[in-house]
This record gives structure tokens, C-alpha cells and sequence, in this order.
């Protein structure tokens, strides 16, 4: 039976990520009730700020490059999504994360496509480069060609790439020294030391368009309140796995497994964390 | 029991707001099929397309400079919405406004996270400068900075303001000579001179991207077909708010909410709105 | 009792559109996947990656004139939408559209809109005219605009139009020598000799905002599996209007419908297409 697993030796001390400390997160989420700043793309922009809503923080959505800085110096965490990148856009994004830096603000950077164009690749690195990230998160594909292996991007879909995922999330983490997630079917969770699988999420989440993108707006929810950027993007991909688990389980279509997922997330407890979180340091 | 009220007395004439005379213009709506251009942000456009078809109008969507004009003049509503404001935007409601003033146009006005920054504070001034505003529809944090009481604004969210609410619209109606309605638990609508104030509504609308934008667009499609737009908006806020109201009562979460608002508000009848109005003229 | 009809006799050799012929090409959507590239409107670009997925293709989007060239190169299929065209948009469609030419990649256009400015029926006439389209999308309105008929075009909506609509949809078809499709009540699909009516779908189509759209995605991802382009479009719409009448079986409103309709077109199957298809060679 699925449980929630912490590595029993290792080399780095390891926080253990019980069902407590993860429950104890998201109701950290619901009651400050933090503002995620978005600069994101015009498909799920959307679902990205329903979600947010639904994990217990307030979405806010401005790309103006009047406007980014202040805003994002109120926020409490930046996402940065480049679905539908342009070239404007990544000057907001520039302006909006120098700001955020500048008050410690964290950002999450979803590299959605990274590898599909050059543009995108090089947009990615370029806000790489140019920002301080906290947290990484793409799917294997984006996370393979920033990584540099072999790696099959088609639009914005991953196909397999080169070498074991973990090892190569685990060694981007470790050269850009920030906390790096990839999702898929395992999802993987590293800060270059420590590494977690998770094994929670449905098919049925490839079959809606943005879930990806959602997932970046939840962990962008917990980056907010806690200073263990790790440990929240660990307990992020948790919550909305189990979201999507039992969201699956009465749907009868990818339809029917959107709305749901949004009350599944909105209503999730301790006690479905708790039986539910299959997570293991590796 | 919550009724449709009229005051018993007063300075100023009032037209009762019967279920009745309310009814009647959701019933014009329906027939008269206006359509209700709209200008506004990209979070929750598609939800303001979707409320517009379901409580009988026609959306129409444009923003291009090149046909602004030419789409104002064909419509029955405008409705300028600042939620992802850009500065080419702008010039676009600025065009599209006066081609809607020039032909009688009525337009609406949601300065989305006014008081958040300062660019959306300032491009709200200007519009409202420059353009004859019809309806002015926001919450207390953005009526408030409008009214130029203290009011707190944390990104798009609206939290207390100084004052009287109700007293705060009232006196932005009269400054502006416009209607000014204030979205919240109790939701205010004034011409400067009537005051109402309405309690329909639900609190999962607040857990829902986009419910005030898609109000607005429910007041651009009452105003179309009222030349009195002070009761055109209280006869939309009063529809808008039953449909969450029968909404939520088999909702399970914000997901289905959202779906079921959509329906509640399609198939609304005339003794929903007789039985269902919690309105009253202060 | 409807079902599916070839034309007995005719002038032109006419494939037989069977249920077992339709169902196979929705079979090889799903089995191939192929990647439908969008450049389309900030309204229902979310409905339009999410009816992709739900018919069984890939839905990537990109407008960055950085990009399109790259992106169109690689997908099966190119999809363009004007609803809410700007003009640095006409000019990114021009570059994926020769892009998608110089590699056999079929392109839908659908000209939302068309008649209700000048802006977008010359756009639509520029794109006709610098680009090899394969397939023209859109409803009686348009189509008759851009067929120099007498149409109503209102917003986005259609009006009546002058004359027979399945000869407008031919004579069209016949002038550009590409396949044209004119949605309404009763559709129609001409490659310029074969004439097609179908007449599956819902009137509660008509009420959720980004059908249409909808339409031109499911048939992109048709027009990628079958060099018969007529036969794709026929097939492809079929499948839509199924989709559209199981919806509604159980809908209780435009938004229940809504979802249900993605639901519906997910699990489509052999049976409904080939006892549901209403279709007839003209």
C-alpha cells in the first residue's frame, strides 16, 4: 500500500515529509492566503488562476511592463510561464523578476516547449541567466534539453529522454543550484542533494490542457510559505496528484476530470494526504 | 423572508423594482439579442463570452485597432475591462469608446485592480476623463480608490475600505454623474441620487477567477436594453447573483459551481427573480 | 431514419462515406496524434487545446514570429483563427502559413468574423491570396461574405444569407479550388464538384462561445491524417455534431453541455458514428 516514505539512511540529513508537515503546508497555504503574481500564456491562463484560488491563494495575472514590478513586489511568489511566449513578454518577465529578487520574492519558471523551438530554449536560459529562479519545473522533455541530454520535445508534449530522469533532474538542480522538478508519470522533485519521486497524478491530467501549467501556479502557492523551497514543491506535487486521483475517480471524461479536479483540490484534507502521498527520497 | 423592496418614501421619485418590471428586462434581454462588445482582459474572457450567451446576448470580442471603431458602432454595449491591461489596450478602449459615445453606445466600466498599481489607478482616470462612462462597476477596493477613500487593494482582490460603503458609491455616482455600482457580500448600486443595496449572491463566487468580470458583462447586457441604466444594472446585479444562488445549491466545490452558474443564469425565470430578489433602496 | 448516404448516381466518382470509412479515419487521429499547430483567438484558445486533446491529436500554440516558422514546420497540421486578430498576428500567420506550404502541411483557416469588419475580411482575402489553405471554415455569414453574397454577419454571428447556401459553400469551393465548409443548422462541405450536407450537432451549440472554433481544430487534426481533405472535413465534422447530440442527451444547460461535449468526443466509438451520421452527397 502506498505510504509516505522518507528515506531510512543517506548521506544528506532529510527532512521527513510525513503526511503532517504536508498537510500542515497546504493549510499554511489556505490561511495566509498568499498572492501569486503570474506572467503566464493565453491558453490556461484560466485554469492557472482557478487553481490558485482552489489550493487557498490569490491569483493575480499582469503583464504590462508598466505595472509588472509593482506587482510583483507585492506578490508573495512570481510564475513564470512561457506557453505562448513573445518577445515583450519576456521583458516583463525580466522587469518582474529583477523585482521580485530585489524582495525575495520566489519564482517559479515553467519552461513550457523549451526544446521545441529556439526561441523558447533560448528564452529559458536567457531568464536563467539573467534571474534567480528558486524553483524549476517542466516535464521531461523541457527538463532533459535544459539539462543537455538527448531529450524529444514535440510542440509542447515530452517524449522519453536520454539517461534516468531522476539522476539528470537531480544533476540540473545540482548545476543551477536551485530546486528542480520534472513531471511525468514519475514526477521528480530535486535541490541537487536531495531527490523524491512521486508517484501520485492520473492519466487522465495528460488528456486536459494546462495541468502542467496548473501544477506550476500550486507550486508557486507553497513556494510562498516556506523557506524550504524543496520540501514545497514536494508537497505542491503532492496536493495536486491527489487532486487529480480523486478527481479521476467519478469522472467519466477529460471534460467531467477538469471541474473536478478544481473541487477535488479545493476540498482535499489531511487524511487524504495522509493515506494517499506516494512519495519516496531517493 | 428576503423580498423585493422598494423605499416607502423619499426625496426622489423611485420606480419600484417589482419581480416584475426585474423580470421584464432579463426577458428583454433574451429577445432583443443585444450584442455586447468587449474589450477586456484575457483571464476570463472566455467566461464573459459564455455569460453573455447565457443570459440571452450576443459577446463579441475585439480589440484590434484597425476595427474597434467599426465593431463599437455596431454593438448595443460596451464593455471596457482593465484586468490584464496593456498600454496599446488602452488606446484601443479609448477608440472604441468614442465611436460608442458617438452612436449612443452605453459602456461599461470594471477597472480591474484599480489601487494595485498605479499604471491601472491611472488608466482608469483617463478613461473615465475621456470617455462618457455609462456604469462604472467594481469592488470596494477599487470604487473605494476611485472615490479616493482609503481602501485596500492586494492585486486584483478587494479588502475593506474606510467609510460607508453605500455612502462611498453614492458619492462617486454624484461626482461622476454616472452609475456606480460596488460588487461584495452586499452589493451597492447608485445614480448619485437612488442608492440600492442587493444581498443575492453566493461566497463561492468568490472562489471563482472571472465572477465580477462576467457581471459586468451581465450589466453590459441589461444596460443595451434600459435607458435607465441605474435600474438596468440593479435588475443585472439581482439576476447575476439568483444565478449563483441556485447555483451553488448542488455545487460541490468552485469547479462545478462555475459550470452550474452558467446554467443557473440560462434558465432563470420570472419566479426565481419574484421570490429570490433581496434588493432594497436605502 | 438518418443515416449515412452516399448519392446514389452523379456526375463526379464519389467515395462512399460510410460509418466503418469515417470511424477509421477518427481511429487514425487518435492512433497517429498528429501535432495541430493554432494561431487563434485569446477567447477560446483554451477550448480549442482541449477539443484537440479530446479528439485524440496534440494542440500546440504559438503566435511569436520568432517561432511559428519552426512550429509549423513540425506539426501535421496548421490551424488559423481570426476571431481576435491583431495585425502583428496577420502577419505571424502569414509566416507559418509559408512555412506550413513548403512542407505539405495542410492549413484551416477560419474566418471568424469575416463581414463584421473590414479589417477582418481583407485580412481573410490576404491570407487566401498569400497562402495555399486547404480548408475554409466558417459559418453562413462568413462563407456567403467571402463569397460576395448577400450575408448577415453581426459580431461573430451569422444572419440569413442570399440564395442557396450549399451552392454559395460550392461555388466557392470551385473558385479558390480548396475545400469549404459552412457550418449551421444544416452544414455543408464542397471540394468545389462534391457537395456534402450534414446535419448532426445541437441548437445548444449555439450557445457556448467557441464551437466553431472548435470545429476548425477537430478538423485540423482530421486534415492531417487523409490527403483527401473533403473526405477529413466531412468526417470530422460528423464527429463534432455526435459529440455535440450525446452532450446534450444529459446537459442542463450551456455550461453542463460544455463539458460534456469534451467528454463525449473523447469517447466517441464506432457504434454512434455509423448509426448517428446524418450526411448526404448533394
Amino acid at each position: 500500500m502506498p505510504r509516505v516514505q522518507a528515506s531510512p539512511s543517506g548521506q544528506q540529513p532529510r527532512r521527513i515529509m510525513d503526511g503532517m508537515t504536508l498537510s500542515t503546508l497546504l493549510d499554511r497555504v489556505r490561511t495566509e492566503r498568499p498572492l501569486v503574481h503570474h506572467i503566464t500564456n493565453v491558453v490556461t491562463i484560466n485554469d492557472c488562476a482557478n487553481i490558485t484560488l482552489a489550493v487557498g491563494a490569490s491569483p493575480v495575472m499582469a503583464e504590462a511592463q508598466e505595472e509588472v514590478a509593482e506587482m510583483a513586489s507585492m506578490a508573495d511568489a512570481l510564475v513564470l510561464n512561457i506557453g505562448t511566449l513573445t518577445a515583450s513578454q519576456v521583458q516583463s518577465m525580466l522587469i518582474a523578476g529583477r523585482a521580485a529578487n530585489d524582495r525575495g520574492v520566489p519564482i517559479v519558471l515553467d519552461p513550457v516547449g523549451a526544446g521545441a523551438t529556439q526561441f523558447r530554449t533560448d528564452s529559458v536560459l536567457r531568464l536563467l541567466d539573467q534571474l534567480d529562479i528558486a524553483i524549476l519545473k517542466g516535464n521531461a522533455g523541457e527538463i532533459g534539453t535544459l539539462a543537455g541530454v538527448s531529450a524529444e520535445v514535440r510542440g509542447v508534449d515530452s517524449g522519453g529522454i536520454e539517461g534516468d530522469p531522476g539522476e539528470t533532474c537531480r544533476q540540473l538542480a545540482e548545476r543551477l543550484g536551485i530546486v528542480v522538478a520534472m513531471s511525468g508519470a514519475v514526477d521528480f522533485v530535486s535541490d541537487g542533494v536531495r531527490l523524491t519521486s512521486l508517484e501520485n497524478g492520473h492519466p487522465l491530467m495528460d488528456r486536459v490542457s494546462g495541468t502542467g501549467c496548473m501544477l506550476s501556479s500550486v507550486v508557486g502557492s507553497f513556494a510562498s510559505i516556506s523557506e524550504d523551497h524543496y520540501m514545497a514543491t514536494v508537497a505542491a506535487m503532492v496536493t495536486y496528484g491527489l487532486a487529480g486521483e480523486r478527481a479521476a475517480l467519478k469522472a467519466k471524461g477529460p471534460g467531467s476530470f477538469r471541474f473536478k479536479m478544481i473541487d477535488a483540490l479545493a476540498s482535499l484534507g489531511f487524511s487524504d494526504i495522509e493515506s494517499g502521498a506516494r512519495i519516496r527520497s531517493i
